[in-house]
Order: C-alpha cells, then structure tokens, then sequence
C-alpha cells in the first residue's frame, strides 16, 4: 500500500534518524503508528527511510512534515509529492535474530546488517540490539573481521593506489599524550604517506582533532583530504567530515548509555576506520594504567593478539606497543594548551615537555622500522634528527598552510590572555598517584574543549617530592564563571594524591 | 549545573518519549547534545525528564520548546520558567550493566531499574538493552518473580481489600476465540469479582477492547473501574486507560521490531498485570497450534510450569487449559463481527456459534471450580445453565450499561450495511488446514480494527466436506476501496486448504 502526499518543510533538526511528521488522525486511518518506519520516493530517484511523528494541526490530511534533515540532503522542494509506504522488516532483522539468540552469521548477512545500521535503516532499536548480541555471545575472529570489513565497505574510502599508507592509532584515555601531530610530522617529513584522521572530545578535555583546530580547519571531505595528502604526504583532520565506516558512529552513540565497550567492540571499530583509510602498516599505542581503558599489562596482551589475528586477515602489517601509563603525557590538557606543547617540541623551545617529544619519536621510529624504512633499532634516532633539524616542523607547518591555517604560528602566541588561577600543595611528600579521571573533569568544567583556551597546565610528575605551598598546576578558563566551576571541580576532585 | 530557560508551547507530538527543543547553539554551548536526556523543573513541584532536540530557528536562545505531551501533561503555560540540568546516569545503569554481562540482581535493584523504564528515566536505548539482558542468561524463576512484582508496583493497582477476584487470561495468537465477555458474564452473574481488563489489537483484526467498544465505552481511569466492579461484579474495559504496569508497555515497544518474544517475557508481562489487578484465582487458556503463539503441546506443558512456580511465589492459585486450536472459535472476525457473535451466545439465538458457547463454557466451569465454588466436575454445568436462563445476558447488560452502553442491544442489530463479497471454494474436498495468519491479513486489508464492521463471517468448519462453487467466508467492508484491497489480500493468502 502507499500513500501520496505533499511535503511540507518543518525548520526543526533532530540530530538523530531522519523523522517525518503526518497528520493524526490520518496516519492512524493509514494504519500508520508514531515510531514506525516509512519509506519516501520522490521523482527522480529520491528516496529516504524515516520515522513517523504525529502532529493533530502542524500537519494537515494530505501533507506530509520533513524535518530539516530530510529536506536539506535530499533537496525537496515545498509541494513536492512523495509516495509514502509503511518499510516492511528489513531482512537483516533475520540476522540480528540469529546474533540474539548466539548464532553464527555469513558474510552477506553481516555485510546487509551493518549497511542497514549504516543507511539508516536499523532506528536505534535495533541497532542497540546489534550491540547488544556481543554480549549474548563474543564475536568469533572470522566475524569480528565480517564486522570491520562490511563497516568500511559501506561507507567512503580513501584510494592512495599502489601508494604504501602507514598509520599511528592511541587507545584512548589519557589526558594530553598529544603525539600524534608530531608523529605525522616527522613520518611525512620522510615522504611517507600518513593520511591521519583524529576523532574530537567526547569525555575528555580534547581530541586530536580539536587541538589541531586551534592551528587550522580540520572538517573537509574525502576529495579534499586526499588532495591534501598528495600535496604533503600527510594530514591532520577531523575524521567526522568524511563518511568513513558510518555505522560504527551509530553504534558508538548506542553504546554510550551502557558504558561498557568491550575491546572486541573497540579493537573492530579501530580496524575499520583503518580498513577505510587503505592502511599498510599499522602502529598501535596503548597506554596502561589504572585510569586508562586499558588497566594491566594482561589486558594489552590480550588485546595485542586480536590486533594481530584481524590486521594478517587484513594484510596489514601491525605492531602494537603498550607502556604503563602512571601520568599525563606533556605538560598542557586542554585545546590550546595542547597545541603550545606540541608546537614547543617541533619548535624545539626550550620549555618543551620531553616526555611528549620522547616518547612521539620513539613510537615514530617504530613505525619507521615496521614500514621498513630502515633497520630496527635505528627509528628513533632518525625520528629525533627530524625533529631536531626542523624537518618535522617543516612539514607540521607546510600541513597546517594546506588545510588553511596560518604560516610559521609560534608556539608562545598559541594561547590567548585568559582567567587562571594556580593550585598549590596543601602538604609535604612524594606524589604516588597522578589522577586521571580527575584531570578530566575539572578540564571540563573548565570549559574544554568546547572553549579553546580553557584547561591546566601541569607543573610537576609523578614521582616527585613535593613541599607544601608549592605550586602543582595552573587552571586557565576564559570568565570568571567558568574558573569558579573550575575551582568547585578541583575541590571535589584531587589529581595529585601526596 | 542547571540553566534556567523560558517555555515554549509546540504543536507537536511525538508519540513516544517526552521531548524538548533548545536552540541549537546555546545547547551546544552547554555541552547539551541532541539526544541527552535533562531534567526540567518548574515551581511547585513540577518536574520530567525529557530527550534534547535542537533547532536552528524555532527557538530562541533562553527558550525551550516544550512537545505536546510535556506542556499537556505537566499542565506548563507560555513563559514559564523551567530549571534545566543534564540528568545524570541512572544508578539502575549500573544493575543493566550486570544483566548484560549475566549476573543476577536483587529485588531492590530490579525495582529500581523497572522504576526507570517506568517513569521514562531510561530511553528506547536503555529500554532495549534491558529487553536484550533476556538474551544474555535466561532470568531465574525468582528474578521473574522480582521484575512481574516491581512492573505491578511501580504502576497503578486494583485493591477490592477483602474480597476475592478472579481472573481469565486467553495466551493470544487465535483468529476469534472471543470468549472473555461471555465467561466474564457468567462468573459475574454468579456473584463473583472478575474485574477484566483487555488490550487492543496490535497486529491482529480485534482485540477484546475493540470488540467491547462496538457495544459501549471501554476507556476508564482505575477509580471508574472499581465503582463499575463493585457495582456489577465485572467489568470488560481497555486495560491501556489504566497506568497497570506501565514498564511492560514500554518493554513491549521495544521488543516490537525484532519480533521475537520469549516465553519467559510474555508470562512475566501476564504475571504483572495480573498481580497489579490483585487476582486470587488465575485461569490461563493456552490454545495450542501452527499459527498460534504456543505450536505445541510440549511447549504448553513448559509453559504451565513457570505460571505454576511464579503464581506460587505470589499465592495466586492457577490453572493452565491447553486446548489444540484447528480454527477460530466463533464465525465473525472483525469487532463488530465477533460482537455479533458473542450476543448471539448470551441471547440465544439460533445463528449463535456452538464453539464458542461451549469453550466459554468449559472455561467458566473451570475457573468456578478453581474458585471452589463448586466442585470438581460441576462447573460446566452450573456455567451453561446460566447462559441458557438468560442470566448471563441479564449481566452483560448490566455491565454494558455501566460502562455507558445502551441497555438491550440486539444482537442483530450490531452489524450495518457495508460493502460485502462473498468467497467460493474453487475445488471439491475435504479442509485439511485453516490458515490463521491468512484471516488475520484478509481481515486488516479489510479495515479491521480500525473499521469496526470490516472482516469476515466463516461458514465452514475444520473438516467439512467441501463442494466445488460451495460459499466459504463473506468479506466485510465500509467502502469498496477497502473491499478491492481485501479481495486482493484474499488472492494473496489462502485461508482454507482444501
């Protein structure tokens, strides 16, 4: 059965599945029920899957309501008329029983469901069901590899050709550790391809790609990023302007109440965005520490394993590095604070965080030696040349200039003049806990990282002796009132335990 | 942190969770998403939580747009002011996030988490999760017991104090099988409480509350209902007007769309209601066959035993009557069809349908026999007499009345003149199978249950012999539109295989 009806603009934007707005009474003559899904087909090829919203007077009988995402990406036109019919179950739904009830499932059946995820098809419902059978029953490898390869093939991909592609990927959880600008920097600097795409801030202060932002634009499109890279071998952008394994975005927004990401969901969302991105060679960095997604040194072996079993599926070769983790890396948490660490160690100014400049040439020079690009043990003394013979710097400035930003920024004009207030030691002793979690949370009510230049600044490590008085770090917020919900945070939450 | 925002009245419902409207900006500003659930609330003691939409235009910065079902239920007018903060994460995520991984909880964290689902705190997402926890590990029989009590009590409940009621429950699936209005009478007719409160259809022609509301209201709060009860016995109301274990509604919405309901689910949604109608005396009809929802006997004999040990734990005494269904009981599909139908049975009539009469009368006998109003192998008896001496219409009249209906309906009188056509068997022989899923499609592309007089009349029996041209069931419709759909639907499925 379908129904033809005319559309009407609404100037209303959901931020979720595409939704559509009938008469009351009409769609209930329809047999047509809030929540349900109809299909749309315009002249021309047009069609979109939304759902239903009921309206008693916004909406007359004979007219249909889009709300702003409908009519903005399919370009209806006021008076267009669209043949409205109820979708029937998608037969995917047969596949997601199967997951449900801990049965096994094809490539095919994998590769409909996660385009169905991806297209829009699956409402939330059924895709938090999807993410839901992982706990049924864990994913075999084979299907963990269905999983990643159906999630990169139905959404864009980059296409470097017979073009050799290395990447760096951090499991995430640790305040700043903002190596990945220079690590781009100092791979490009030696003609590698590295085309690096970051994720923003979701629970933290600040992703890579909001720290790149205050240097230059990050948001451009599959076309524009491989220009880019062409130009300079590298890039650093905002992985969210491309559409790169679309239905892992919408299962990360369903996992996101529960809280609980399995690795095998982690290490499946990892390999996809890394499948799309066309990589060769893979270095992965994870961080081990209490307050980290990763807490033992078991658990990053664990997680090494799977890394290793889908990256052979894949033909990529991978190394996956884990270091304990007891403290920031860098001295800066926050957007703008970041960016001054990570130009200060390309730069090489003398106020350079070394534990950031360490550790991003050593994991370059693992990279350099799994590339092959010269012998092992011999990477991290080419990545430190690099840098400290301005190559990296070189590079990081001529990537800035290609995505739009400004020529030769200085590290110390990086930050604007903003509040701050310092918070000292209220006691003597030796710091024996740096506070992860903690770091995070007043950076947020600072502000971060939607205000670019709120944050801390970190002044002293773990390990060290600290007397009483003495300063531990600087909160910077751009008003008063933010600094005061700083303040608040920084008493409820102590990130030096001494 | 909480914002204060000024309301905004919309004309907008969306049939689902309550949602608000904040300018797009300003909630990106306060790090509120499209999607985040914050709590409202409004001077004297006013409060909802609420899902963020956001718009560019239809409300401004230090407005919130309010949906129908807020401003409606909360009573809010123009320009008042709400205090708006993020809600935080319920602590029952905390008891969902053990389901999902399989480990038992206690009743205090079960009540808190159907709390949620109860009061809207938990979303489609967290709804679905906990739909999906079924999946993970089958419930134990206690925790069955704990989440039937905690839906009981965190909705609406009947209390008639001392009096002992009793209660009849049919295990859907069946085309007709309307045999509630008719035991209901007899058992009132007796003296005895039976306070019964039907769903509509969902996916089927008629649901009992579509076939009552043919003869007169059947939408009550729970105080109109008990002064129905006290005045009559009985009562033959939609049980959706009444808050009765609101959280199962809201776990049914969500299982919806993957179309698979345990066993274990569908008893614990029975075992709710019954336990929020405060029944002593539990009689379950099971009708048993390919199209129902229970195919066999073994898996009704599954079945009996979990309503056994679950009315135990909450001393209900029960009986479970599985019965093979071949065929509807009773000849009319479609509420006015199947009201027809049950008149005739308390009228008398000649045309009445004997099936009918007969199983709600073994039933009636049963239940009166459970109740221990009679003994062993009496019921049927004292239950037939009372349909055959005219008191059993004397009471459905009553009830009818009550519930704001005409006094006297005539059974003849319930169906009007619509379109109609009738169906003749193509071939001779004998019926070998009548396909239930078939009459449900031909009665919905009629209309039903929308179109109280669209349906079908059966002449035929399981069995008969049957002679080529031989008429086999009349279709009913309100116009003849909706009579081509339903001849097609009849091409499409073929209801009697002869």
């Amino acid at each position: 059965m379908a129904y033809y009806l005319k559309c009407r603009k609404l100037d209303i934007s959901t931020g979720g599945d595409p939704i559509v707005l009938l008469n009351e009474e009409e769609a209930e003559n329809y047999g047509i029920h809030p929540g349900d899904r109809v299909r749309l087909v315009w002249k021309k090829n047009k069609s979109i899957t939304a759902v239903v919203d009921v309206t008693e007077k916004k909406v007359k009988a004979g007219e249909i309501g889009l709300f702003e995402e409908v009519w903005q990406k399919k370009q209806i036109e006021k008076d267009d008329v669209a043949e409205v019919s109820l979708e029937s179950r998608p037969l995917s739904i047969e596949t997601l029983k199967k997951k449900m009830l801990g049965q096994p499932a094809t490539y095919d059946e994998i590769y409909a469901l996660i385009k169905d995820i991806a297209d829009g098809r699956f409402g939330k419902i059924e895709t938090t069901y999807y993410a839901a059978s992982g706990f049924v029953k864990e994913f075999s490898e084979e299907e963990m590899y269905f999983v990643a390869k159906a999630m990169a093939e139905t959404g864009e991909q980059f296409n470097f050709k017979n073009i050799k592609v290395v990447d760096k990927h951090s499991v995430g959880g640790l305040a700043g550790n903002r190596m990945t600008p220079i690590i781009v920097s100092i791979i490009a600097s030696l003609g590698i391809y590295i085309p690096k795409t970051s994720s923003r801030a979701i629970t933290s202060p600040a992703g890579t790609a909001d720290m790149m932002e205050v240097l230059c634009p990050v948001s451009f499109s599959l076309k524009e990023i491989m220009q880019i890279v062409r130009k300079t071998k590298g890039c650093l952008v905002w992985g969210g302007g491309v559409r790169m394994a679309p239905a892992d975005d919408k299962i990360i927004k369903v996992s996101r109440p529960l809280a609980i990401e399995s690795y095998d969901k982690m290490i499946v969302s990892i390999m996809a965005k890394k499948v799309a991105t066309g990589v060769d060679y893979l270095l992965i960095d994870v961080p081990v520490g209490e307050s980290c997604k990763v807490p033992t040194m078991k658990h990053a072996r664990e997680i090494e394993k799977k890394f290793k079993v889908l990256c052979k599926k894949f033909k990529i070769k991978v190394n996956v590095v884990a270091t304990p983790a007891r403290e920031p890396v860098g001295k800066g948490i926050g957007p703008a604070l970041e960016a001054r660490d990570v130009l200060r160690v390309l730069q090489c100014h003398k106020f350079r965080p070394l534990d950031l400049e360490n550790k991003s040439c050593r994991l370059s020079g693992l990279l350099l030696e799994l590339k092959g690009y010269c012998k092992k043990g011999q990477g991290y003394k080419i990545a430190k040349e690099q840098v400290k013979n301005g190559q990296a710097w070189k590079k990081m400035n001529q990537i800035v200039v290609a995505q739009g930003g400004q020529k030769n920024i200085n590290s110390e004009e990086v930050m604007q003049e903003v509040e701050r207030y310092e918070i000292h030691s209220k006691k003597s002793g030796k710091i024996k806990f740096v506070n992860n979690r903690a770091i995070n949370e007043v950076c947020m009510n600072l502000g971060a990282p939607i205000d670019k230049f709120a944050g801390i600044h970190i002044h002293v490590h773990f390990g060290d002796k600290i007397k009483k008085g003495q300063k531990l770090y600087t909160m910077y917020a751009s008003n008063k009132e933010r600094l005061k919900l700083g303040k608040v945070a920084a008493e409820m939450n102590v990130i030096f335990h001494i």
